[in-house]
């Protein structure tokens, strides 16, 4: 087994400070004890965090690089997420930056079961972008969500999926809404020749998402989407795991606070089994930079131990307008996901939703 | 039904654009839409999130009051999360303070099955605060933890629980560890004439939780630990419900971010159903301050619809020479946990753990 692997955590503070803060967290990391209390001197050489490099990056700012022991992790995604912040996440002043992804993570873990061309092959993208939109709000009932899924779906899109504020709520319970949109859904393919998939949002503990994805199966329903930071990576991952064929979009919700983002979406999370990486796009409502998001996409293709690559989705207040930009910025490897602009169309759902399916498939020559 | 339930985030950002952030919020945490694009009139008028008001705190931050309506949350504790914040996590200069704890919640979500008093009355403990401490580090075998819970367990303490980094390694994987341990635990207990109880942590999805808990109970355990922001709060309210009986350890990994700790141990980890509320105390390695631990003590007892109190567990640092300021501050209705500052004793563990069980138990006349 490979003994160690790095993690980098940005961290601020003072500079007579930083020494100290980088063995705290390699302590916290690891035993989360004091050193002088430990027996054991295999637990000292072996477990015990170890600070590797400590790089200015500005004033009050430095880059920690510490090596932590492979077996801490366990071969259990909840404990990896544990082991590289768990305790630190409570420290406001240290942000996860980067982790080495070492062949045993990709063997226990797996990646992307379906990955980027598994969801082109589904709907049959060949090698272009792909297209996804939203249904929103929540709050109506089931036969008017499949209605506006309908004149989504009849733009041609790829992928229509649920707002991820659709959980198991008493104006469209779960059973009755993921019928009624996916027959809708199918009803829109049925007239356009498309392949547009109907993407149900998951909600709740493991034993209700359990119930969910056994009526989605039923329903012919072959892509999911859940928010790993709100269920728990781990639950992700038993789902990938356990559900053969299911492919996973990742939503942002409580992916905030301590992990950098395109750390989180572009390795981790295609790590865990991520198909598809749904972030807020730099120039929508949320802060992601330009270099974060072209991180993110580099990270959920670049070659990571024989795993598939995972879809960058670019999301969070996109505009039909950008199109053209967002695909010159992320290449053909990317899905487009535009909710809201859309929805702005009204009666004209249809024909904008066409219009954006066009401006996908013909941008690049 | 109660038709809307309030939350209060910290907003900090300039004069100028508190308007428009607190609008931001509503809309992000209820619809996430352009509002034009709403066609049911009930949705406009029931669903979207309503600015209640905003007060100034300080330079540049505001305290905003909002409305989300009950019915967003679908009567599941993940949901709530997702409503109450999701999204928002992603705005770096907003914290979740305060949330409105209505009748519905507590019907759906249960608070704690055992609290206060259930954990008091298992370990006999009548009124007086009660012990805990943890079997640290991880690394070690079976037979080592063992021997170190056995002598932790002979100071006569009411909780020896596992450290939170106590997962499924192969050094020491749960089916051998937790029968391992347990045995330990209750021979140091028939020693003693006390009622010490082992804590298990639990790890991992769902799944692999079921198979832990099953092997937990058919041990005699009757206390499990787990970390409920790291495996979803979701997991651990299905554990609450679907396992009576069981009590809830809650360890605060991965709970940092945009949720202010009082809130989220004393309120919301309380209202999902957290029997013992483990938080990083004031003086210790992390940064919370005696006034946020004093409100999530409170909180913690709080009258909540007929909910049980909690416990708030102090912990994170904490030394013997405390014990007398800590009941002094939190006073009777707590349970102090000292983990590395009690092993530093080594050969003089079982002794100086009965001073620390001794003088929590002789503070209060």
């Amino acid at each position: 087994m490979t003994a160690r692997f790095r993690t980098t955590y940005r961290v601020a503070c003072p500079e007579s400070e930083i020494a100290a803060r980088a063995q705290g967290i390699a302590v916290e990391q690891s035993v989360e004890m004091p050193l002088a209390a430990i027996t054991d001197a295999r637990v000292t050489a072996e477990v015990v965090g170890r600070v590797e490099q400590i790089v200015p990056l500005g004033p009050d700012s430095y880059a920690v690089e510490i090596a932590l022991a492979v077996e801490t992790v366990g071969a259990e995604v909840g404990q990896m997420l544990n082991m590289i912040l768990g305790n630190t996440s409570m420290h406001d002043c240290v942000t996860l930056t980067d982790v080495e992804i070492v062949p045993e993570f990709a063997a226990w873990f797996g990646g992307p079961r379906l990955g980027l061309e598994g969801l082109r092959a589904r709907v049959g993208a060949g090698q272009r972008p792909l297209t996804c939109t939203a249904i929103k709000p929540q709050g109506m009932p089931p036969e008017a969500l499949a209605a506006l899924a309908h004149r989504l779906a009849l733009g041609g899109l790829d992928y229509v999926k649920d707002d991820h504020t659709q959980a198991d709520q008493t104006t469209a319970p779960f059973s009755q809404r993921i019928p009624a949109v996916a027959a809708a859904v199918r009803r829109a393919a049925s007239t356009t020749g498309r392949r547009t998939h109907y993407v149900p949002m998951l909600s709740g503990g493991w034993g209700r998402m359990h119930r969910q994805l056994a009526l989605c199966r039923e329903e012919g329903i072959d892509t999911v989407m859940m928010a790993p930071m709100l269920s728990g990576p781990a639950t992700m991952a038993e789902i990938a795991r356990e559900w053969p064929g299911m492919a996973i979009f990742a939503h942002p919700s409580m992916s905030g606070g301590h992990i950098a983002p395109d750390l989180l979406f572009g390795k981790l999370l295609r790590l865990w089994g991520a198909d598809a990486l749904i972030f807020a796009n730099y120039g929508g409502r949320f802060g992601l930079s330009r270099a974060q998001c072209r991180q993110l996409a580099d990270w959920a293709a670049a070659p990571m131990h024989g795993l598939r690559a995972a879809v960058p989705t670019p999301a969070g207040g996109m505009e039909l307008a950008r199109v053209g930009e967002l695909l010159d910025f992320f290449g053909h490897d990317t899905m487009l996901l535009i909710g809201g602009s859309l929805l702005l169309a009204g009666e004209r759902i249809p024909e904008v939703g066409a219009a954006f399916q066009h401006a996908v498939e013909t941008h690049f020559p």
